[in-house]
């Protein structure tokens, strides 16, 4: 695997390979990868000939006061994750690569960046957008694989591509989950023994949504379903349950077609987050 | 010249011409082409392999109440001149391919866009910065090609670029001038024989500040002197005189380095800008 952290380097490789003809397939992560990164880098594997992974923990999806500093970093642990998987090339640039100078270019999809996550983390889609776009632009992908535990990002991604008219293959990969059902996600580290013994209520709850969208309730009754099955687990306090179109982010109430059931919750200081998508 | 109308059609046609290693230079425009557009395909003609111009009248950069549905079409004369230009490839898409569905994303650059035309056109820019990125997406050019008349769309293109690390060489092409000294434009055609006569005022002025600005006077000093020449000719309205930073935009009042003087007026019902930029 090469491991690249100025953008001009990168860019001189993925030429190169580009005009060999060989597809570029892109993972872009905030790195302390896990099992579910590892089968983002599989989808790409069995799809591309040259896949890139990245890491940056961008700074502009995080707001003052949420954990930019204290986000878990390991990079030679990940390395080897990556070698391991099949990595051909890893992107790791630092903050001063990506941000050398005040940027005064915004990327936004308000509508999609208002509800759920955006309610209590109005400026993170943004930065989502601007960094996703920047990170295409340097890699230039014909596929690139993002996870559906983060289902409001796969959203406002779709929809930044399609508006934007990125000519790329989205790939979404289903979340990888703990035996117990806990989604994984680099934060579990943060989780207390306790905290972590109650986290798989998350799921648990989300699964009893389900049951009560198959019956044919109505969204609203399957986000208060959701909501009283976590409610019984003292430990986690909820955030939000709702009950959206996977693709706009809106509240459904009237379930018919695909149907995004989604939770975010504090454990402590963690916040999680959760979903499932039906099809009805 | 093949032309197209469909994005991917033309996306087809680059592909192929990318993959024999050929170089893409592209040619923005909104057509109703004149010397100025006809030096931008010169410029990429002489620079690249295969030379792309698009022509697509943005409705997303008009206000309501500008003249979108009035701005001058011509495209049998448009296709004869890119002809004679040589350029390879029109892009002519309709409004219903570049909008095809409500656009959620913003593209905006506003520390760039609130001053000079910003303040009687506070959406051009983001329209314009929209179907620059989409356009750039789908030609995915080796250079791109921009006049210097429109000076500041060429600060929020070039910031666009370098803010989300677009690898494009952004070539700027001399504003192409009338013999009196009235800079080529598309709305020209919209003046009365009065104002055609009196509309070179414009640069006249400029020139103007040019000297003072030689001179050693300060920013406001010379923007008063545009203004004060424009005012002596009573068919113009001036809609501004600013002296500014030609990167930020930002008024300059001691003057080194680079200083764009630039103006916008009204005669009757057509506006027109202009600008010159000097090294001090």
């Amino acid at each position: 695997m090469e491991v690249f952290t100025r953008i001009a380097d990168v860019r001189r490789a993925l030429g190169s390979s580009r005009r060999e003809g060989r597809s570029i397939g892109f993972v872009p992560t905030m790195g302390y990868l896990h099992a579910g990164h590892e089968a983002l880098v599989q989808a790409a594997r069995a799809e591309c000939d040259t896949v890139v992974v990245s890491i940056f923990v961008n700074p502009l999806q995080f707001a003052p006061g949420e954990d930019f500093e204290s986000y878990p970093r390991d990079s030679e642990r990940d390395r080897e994750i990556l070698t391991r998987a099949g990595a051909d090339i890893l992107f790791m640039p630092s903050v001063a690569d990506i941000y050398p100078r005040p940027l005064l270019t915004e990327v936004s999809l308000p509508e999609l960046s208002r509800t759920l996550e955006g309610r209590t983390r109005p400026t993170h889609f943004q930065g989502v957008a601007t960094v996703v776009l920047k990170l295409l632009h340097i890699v230039w992908p014909d596929r690139a694989y993002f996870g559906q535990k983060d289902g409001q990002q796969v959203a406002v991604v779709r929809r930044l591509c399609d508006d934007l008219d990125l000519p790329l293959d989205l790939r979404v990969v289903p979340t990888v989950r703990e035996s117990d059902g806990l989604a994984l996600s680099s934060r579990n580290v943060y989780l207390s023994p306790a905290e972590r013994r109650a986290a798989p209520t998350l799921y648990a709850a989300l699964l009893q949504g389900r049951s009560a969208a198959l019956e044919g309730r109505r969204g609203a009754d399957v986000a208060a379903e959701i909501e009283a099955a976590i409610a019984r687990e003292p430990l986690i306090r909820l955030d939000y349950a709702a009950v959206v179109d996977p693709e706009t982010m809106q509240p459904k109430d009237a379930l018919q077609g695909r149907v995004m059931l989604a939770v975010a919750a504090r454990l402590g200081r963690t916040r999680l987050i959760d979903n499932i998508v039906l099809e009805l």
